[in-house]
């Protein structure tokens, strides 16, 4: 199979675990149907498309170290829901104001702000409630625990230590590009972007028992492809093709935001990229388990051009 | 003691525990530093007071059951850490557009609406990030098992079919108040209030591992409670004095807001305070554990004036 044909599949399984997983309005029934709307917005935020990039790293690395598919999937669901719930909010009039996202509107253009705010607080909150789930699954003590791991690995890289910590950084530099500086663009990229990039390589690892050297190392490869990625969408905000990106090109600049980019010159930001991904494919030759499908996926990414 | 007393002493202890559980931006050093503001939001938002009734709540049933305090106290916090989150969006000019609570500036006005939009999230996620430290303080199976089900109430009475599923319901209600019925209005009072105080009630009594038929009453209690404090709300919105409840009141009147107030007026309302409180008293005498200070607290939330 080639491997376009295996991202494909592998994009299908995880459309379908999302499908099964997601709030459904018609679940919404009797008196819970006053609240079917913000379900309604859920689905449309998450359902809307998108590479579905963590949860397919998420369900690779579990399955690279033999474990339960099954387990995997509520980590597969509750990640790609925080990754929207962020969307949802980063696209608002007071965040980014963004008004098309993949050449749909955008949540709060069609359902409202307040309604976009709700649609957004009740995908992270149905995360924990879907993560949670897999705590039925376990079938041992190690199991159970390895779910709490999990857990944890989940929160700690969504919240202030992670992803939420990224965006308030970014959120501080666009009020104030001047001050903007390496070390805090540094952090924004890891936080913003790698965090969750992250969760999809380590959760899938942790709940199938890989050893915790590779644990670790998959940990780094992710930092370095999610900052690499963050690295190459600023680059491709300059000289990518707005078709081919379903978005606006050449927004940053006229933002006046700070990037890569802006920052370092296209040169520089295309060798980083390239070195970040070297370390990367020289630590998944290091992994003690079969990576074929997960390298080519990470080479893929770097290398893009929309 | 008196009951003013026990219930400073109460008070006293949450906010002891808050402090403890809750990030500080001193924590926030080094390259974390980029995160701190909106740690000092999310510290803004908490910290501002209130009455810590939730907290107070589920530390109650903890100990009337015998369960241990420590693991009681990251639930105490979490729980308090997603009320204010739920108040720092819903004061947001998207929802209730309100530039006040507690006589202090609402966080949206003293840090911008976008900041605020983070401060909510990062608090609810650092509710689960605070719930998840409880498994390390489990000295059991079992103990991680009532852990467990405490995550799942918590979450479950958060999301869709708890709070946010009132709020939706709620905000649906503020745009079409004509189309606004009664099982609507009951909807509303129940999930966007009571469900939290359910979560206070039986998520302490759960993890003192008290006899089910207690937790199901407790539930019970909780529900009755959230409603009769709400339809209180709405009461003293129209009768109360705005000095004495630091905020402004007939808001919901001139708002055009459909309330239990508009839709069955004062009498009624008031009737239906007594009964559910009296119902309520009914299965306080009914429990296995000794309750005084907690049905104390329940008598004086309902016939508050304040």
């Amino acid at each position: 199979m080639s491997f376009d044909q295996r991202l494909a599949e592998r994009t299908a399984y995880c459309e379908d675990v999302l499908h099964k997983w997601m709030p459904s309005t018609e679940a919404m029934q009797g008196d819970d149907n006053c609240a079917a709307v913000v379900v309604d917005a859920m689905q449309y935020s998450v359902m809307a498309g998108g590479k579905r990039l963590r949860p397919i790293f998420l369900s690779e690395t579990c399955s690279m170290y033999g474990g339960r598919p099954e387990l995997a999937e509520p980590f597969m669901a509750a990640l790609e829901m925080i990754h929207s719930y962020s969307l949802v909010h980063d696209d608002m009039p007071a965040m980014d104001n963004d008004e098309y996202r993949r050449g749909l509107k955008t949540t709060w253009v069609v359902y409202g702000e307040g309604m976009a705010v709700l649609a957004g607080d009740a995908l992270l909150n149905y995360a924990y409630e879907t993560a949670l789930k897999a705590f039925d699954i376990c079938e041992s003590a190690e199991e159970t625990a390895r779910v709490v791991r999990a857990m944890k690995i989940l929160a700690g890289n969504a919240g202030i230590y992670g992803m939420v910590g990224g965006q308030c950084a970014d959120l501080e530099a666009e009020k104030k590009p001047q001050e903007t500086d390496a070390r805090t663009l540094t952090y924004i990229h890891k936080h913003k972007t790698a965090c969750m990039i992250e969760s999809g390589f380590v959760i899938g690892a942790v709940l199938a028992g890989a050893p915790e050297q590779d644990v670790e190392k998959l940990d780094r490869i992710a930092e370095n492809i999610g900052i690499a990625f963050q690295i190459k969408d600023d680059i491709l905000d300059v000289i990518g093709d707005s078709k081919e990106l379903g978005k606006l090109t050449g927004s940053d600049e006229k933002d006046g935001k700070v990037t890569y980019v802006t920052m370092y010159g296209i040169e520089k930001a295309s060798e980083d990229v390239k070195r970040l991904s070297e370390e990367a494919l020289t630590l998944f030759d290091s992994l003690t388990a079969r990576n074929d499908f997960l390298r080519e996926l990470a080479v893929k990414l770097i290398s893009r051009t929309k």
